[in-house]
């Protein structure tokens, strides 16, 4: 009968207490309110919204559903980075041996591959071994010991916020800023973190293209994370092309160990050191955005950063070898160039359409438990902007096989938009936003692409 | 996927195609739509709404998903009416058998009850013997042989709306006008009939109080209805107080035969009358609602009515002697008066909490497997505007044991408003509602509750 009022209430445009959450996560996890109910409630939650005292509440639920890690004897800033996800996004792959290498703690909790985007699980089970279901207790054992560990949720995480994603995935009440919101942060703060640093994707390829509801979700989490003394900041950043030339899972792995040597596309590289400037302020590492840069630049050129790669590999069972060499990293059998149909400029290279090629070829999943191909994907080589001729190369394609091609070669037929002229593409790094407000972001020197150093290509 | 795309488009405000409903109903049916995902998309449903045309498909779908009556082969009218329920409304079990007397054939489907409201099924049930599940076979065969059939929703009626029922009915999306007119008209188109007339309550103890939200109910099913060929009338009438004097499953059965034997209490007789001469109207068996009344009046007076309940109750396997002696029906043990806790007049008798009067006493559900006991309930006696001195007998509660006995004087505690003054009560019949639009009812004369007969309480 609660079950029914709390649906009712929701149903009807009200709000609910910060008891009748708990009474609500009670009756479902008791299975008092079975998964139908839930459902039902979940979608008037979607459709009529919930206020922000309303999402402070759901998110203290699902945190206290599980356990937390409790890192509160470590001296070091515990900084964790999340992006609401993209396609090519590897840039926690970089940026968590990166920072770790120069002082924070980095205990990030990772996802999998959702929709068309992929996950930064998946990447990393793409390299032999590579172990991402930690304990709460072992997690927090590497973490002393190296300062990095890069979880899945486990169990002992938010289960409640396991259980509800589950459900919303099934009933198309994933896109809802406030359950977006409350599902991040409940986990976020299950991490013991001292800072959080937020990538806002925005662009045809986000999950959230709107720049406004994008402001709007980092606001909601800047609010959740103060009210439980975590500083949280966030850049909006562009997600209307893929981000760096490698999509798929070991093409992306690839790509992060090159940026890790130095050899990372421009485009990725600005992306991962604005967000890295971020984690390093706020874990007390850098005085400024400036002191960041020259920190990351120096654990790169000294190899700094990829050997705390390997350690992490290491201590969570990989094969740390593939940072010295990449071709340990599974590989495609089929490899085919896609060129360009036509003579004109690159107007649009559509995220959605390369993230659901990669699912055709089998790196990424239609159901939760489809088993991926890591080796598959594509190496992305022209731009928004690029002037082509008819046949010139754009994208190298990675299948296992011929029917793989073909899919690639549609998939990239709808990805790759030629035209008379184009648009130029949202800026990489357009806005922060922090508790103060929104403020456009001023893109420093050294991220300027043409000043960037030649980069390395996967393959 | 389909499943998901169309959660998707009535979540933001969209709409199906026919194609579409039949495509979710299939997808529901079969198993790839979960149930979660049809109470998600229920609830879209209900807080987006569906346009006339998705009534429509969906009244179709639900109709297709199982068998329908086939009566074309009979001269007679067949006609059903049907009550969107309420307290005391026991209308069903005196117009069948007065209606089938003066010729009709009466197909009725009828339902248990529903929130606070009593449910024709359960009432016949209290008659010893009585089967309310027959076959469509069965209900065919002796629509043939007697002219009516008191019947529940059998498996072999729109399956589909029973499974979509109960998960309204778990995720608070009954109470939608789009839904309710889909799930009654799929029934009733069902029963192969020529003409439906419908009784939608309105005021406080309606599960739709709100005279517009009636009238649009009632313009939804004479639209659905006009398009399959079916004539449909429309009478709205008062639950603003309970209907006649019992108030319980028994009580209500022996409220119905003193009534069929010209002895019931004046309110139910107007209502039963007027909804009486519209079926009478309808099926052809009479010119104008006065011939009708007419006609009423001679059935009963002559016995011929009572006589076709107990050919009715004896087809059924009931014990048919209930109708000449009305003490064979279930007796509640415990008797006691509930009297005026102070001097006024009566402002209000509220419906709802007679009805949840019921519950409390066992005499209904709170879950559908409850098994309820026929014997308990309410003689309410007091009507709104009578003036009451203090320890005047306003009602008498029957009841299995003492315990009932406290909950129902609570109960009628909640029920009974003495105040100084009173507002008018809801006229009983106020309108009429066809495809032509919607008019005031005209009460003729012999409605009149001050020139109706004297009237027999029950016990």
């Amino acid at each position: 009968m609660l079950a029914q009022r709390l649906i009712e209430r929701k149903r009807d445009g009200g709000r609910l207490s910060a008891p009748e959450w708990e009474a609500l996560a009670h009756a479902f996890t008791s299975g008092s309110m079975t998964e139908y109910q839930m459902a039902a409630f979940l979608m008037a939650a979607f459709i009529r919204g919930l206020d922000r005292d309303e999402v402070g509440a759901l998110t203290q639920t699902m945190l206290d559903s599980g356990q937390s890690l409790d890192l509160s004897h470590l001296a070091a800033g515990r900084i964790d980075k999340h992006s609401t996800g993209g396609v090519g996004d590897k840039v926690s792959l970089i940026l968590a041996p990166l920072v770790t290498s120069l002082g924070l703690v980095v205990p990030m909790m990772s996802g999998r591959g959702l929709g068309h985007t992929g996950g930064t699980l998946d990447k990393l089970e793409s390299i032999s071994g590579f172990q991402t279901r930690l304990s709460l207790e072992q997690a927090r054992r590497q973490l002393e010991d190296i300062g990095c560990a890069l979880i899945g949720q486990s169990e002992e995480i938010a289960p409640m916020d396991r259980k509800l994603y589950a459900l919303r995935d099934a009933t198309c009440t994933v896109e809802s800023i406030p359950l977006i919101a409350a599902s991040i942060m409940s986990k976020k703060l299950a991490e013991g973190l001292t800072g959080l640093v937020l990538d806002i994707k925005r662009g045809s390829g986000s999950f959230i293209p709107d720049f406004d509801r994008g402001v709007e979700l980092s606001r909601l989490m800047i609010d959740l994370g103060e009210a439980h003394g975590c500083p949280v900041v966030a850049l909006m950043t562009a997600m209307d092309r893929p981000l760096g030339r490698a999509c798929g899972n070991a093409l992306e792995v690839e790509e992060a160990i090159h940026a890790l040597r130095g050899e990372g596309p421009p485009d990725l590289m600005q992306v991962t050191y604005a967000l890295g400037a971020e984690m390093l302020v706020l874990g007390g590492v850098a005085a400024n955005t400036d002191q960041a840069r020259r920190k990351m630049e120096v654990a790169i050129s000294s190899g700094r950063a990829a050997e705390m790669f390997q350690r992490i590999i290491a201590a969570q069972g990989g094969d740390a070898n593939v940072v010295e060499d990449p071709s340990r990293l599974p590989q495609a059998r089929e490899v085919e160039i896609y060129t360009a149909p036509r003579a004109g400029v690159i107007a649009r290279v559509e995220p959605r359409a390369v993230g659901r090629g990669i699912i055709a070829l089998g790196g990424g999943r239609t159901r939760m438990e489809d088993a991926i191909d890591p080796s598959v994907g594509f190496v992305i080589r022209a731009r928004p902007g690029d002037v082509v001729r008819v046949g010139e190369p754009l994208a190298t394609i990675f299948s296992r096989d011929e029917a793989g091609i073909a899919a690639g070669m549609a998939a990239l037929t709808d990805a790759f938009v030629i035209a008379e002229e184009a648009e130029p593409p949202l800026p990489l790094v357009s806005h922060r936003v922090t508790k103060a407000g929104v403020e456009p972001y001023e893109a420093e020197p050294w991220v300027r692409t043409s000043e960037f150093p030649v980069f390395v290509e996967p393959r």
